[in-house]
């Protein structure tokens, strides 16, 4: 995996790049901070069965917003396997935190996301895909760890034709290592508003988050230790 | 990867597992072996956007007939990427073998299967998928050699749940070595009628095959070499 190191990120100049862009701080982040170094952003995102539908049409308009090249959105049909609260109507998001592995994670989600983000940029032929993944103030999710994304990288090389035929699909995360207050930074030094971005778990119809999920605290906290305005909605 | 050697397989005991089931011979001996070594199988299809539809419905009536304990059919917009002549009816499906990695690659494509079947399984407390993949009479696409299904493996042990808990995942393919007069008599050995599997990359409405594509090459010698009857349908 490359970006560990955080930024600055390797200048992309001109070459392509998948971006997975969920709608929330961290993603959008990630895809401004791409655009900064040159990288031209083809943002994907996945309609799958969340709650919180509403985060994707913040990733339709911060894709444009931030100069994408490109974005789709895919629809993939998790609910169907059940599990989680981010797609079980029937298991309630907490508002305490709690120990060890959330009920809102979303079995095997990042694998799944990058999978299709793999798909596109070989059809692209891009080697570099980009992933707002963070594992310092986190949910405590196994997919966002660095030696996560660095097996997935691994994995990537040997799936595909870019592989085989001597190029190197690179996985980057340059959020990984950051406090969520550098991520707040990093984001309003972007030209991201965070006000247009809904990381909430259990965003109301207008994109307000409900102030007491993980997602909230953690992006709260982060304006706090960053010293910025919260511009966030919350539902009142 | 376990399985690499092949047959038999480890006694599943009851145990879960998840078997991918294209509707082709290769999945089709796979789930049927898996079954016959007693695991509770969990056969995943996807519609995908193929030419060859009607092997979801003959994945249907193998999970029936083989005595698959669930089946799932999970949409799945591969061909919004384009990029394959499985998918995109602008690219002609080859009716001679060209070099190396064919335009009937479709990409990252068992990369995202197998990362649909890791959700499942999560969701099941399942720590097995079967993957009919096999590296000795194949079309040569990058995700079927062992090495690759080796690095998924890794991969999903750092991804999910279970392998942060101290469970292992395993990715079984236990027909990756063998040639393809093996698998045609494995598959008559565990009871899989080949006339209801269809492996052609365009076979018709009626689920019968070309004859002149690659996969349907490599089947029909495979029957030629096992001495066995061919009792695929062909297209008149």
């Amino acid at each position: 995996m490359s970006g560990q190191g955080g930024l600055p990120l390797e200048a992309g100049s001109g070459r392509r790049a998948v971006v997975l862009l969920s709608g929330g701080l961290d993603s959008a982040t990630t895809l401004a901070a791409a655009v900064r170094a040159g990288w031209a952003c083809y943002a994907l995102s996945f309609d799958y069965g969340q709650r919180h539908g509403v985060e994707i049409e913040a990733a339709r308009r911060l894709a444009s917003a931030l100069g994408a090249a490109a974005h789709r959105v895919v629809r993939l049909d998790l609910a169907v396997f059940g599990g989680s609260a981010l797609t079980d109507p029937a298991i309630a998001v907490p508002e305490t935190p709690g120990e060890g592995i959330p009920v809102t994670y979303v079995p095997a989600r990042n694998t799944v996301f990058l999978s299709m983000a793999l798909a596109w940029a070989e059809t692209l032929d891009a080697h570099d895909i980009f992933i707002g993944a963070n594992a310092v103030d986190y949910s405590g999710y196994p997919d966002c760890r660095p030696d996560y994304l660095a097996a997935f990288e691994a994995m990537a090389n040997l799936a595909t034709r870019a592989g085989v035929e001597g190029s190197r699909i690179r996985i980057r995360a340059p959020l990984v290592d950051l406090a969520k207050a550098e991520i707040v930074r990093l984001a309003i030094e972007c030209g991201v508003d965070p006000a247009t971005t809904v990381s909430c778990y259990q965003a109301d119809a207008a994109g307000r988050g409900c102030g007491v999920c993980d997602s909230c605290r953690l992006r709260a906290r982060g304006f706090v230790d960053a010293g910025l305005p919260d511009t966030t909605r919350y539902a009142p």
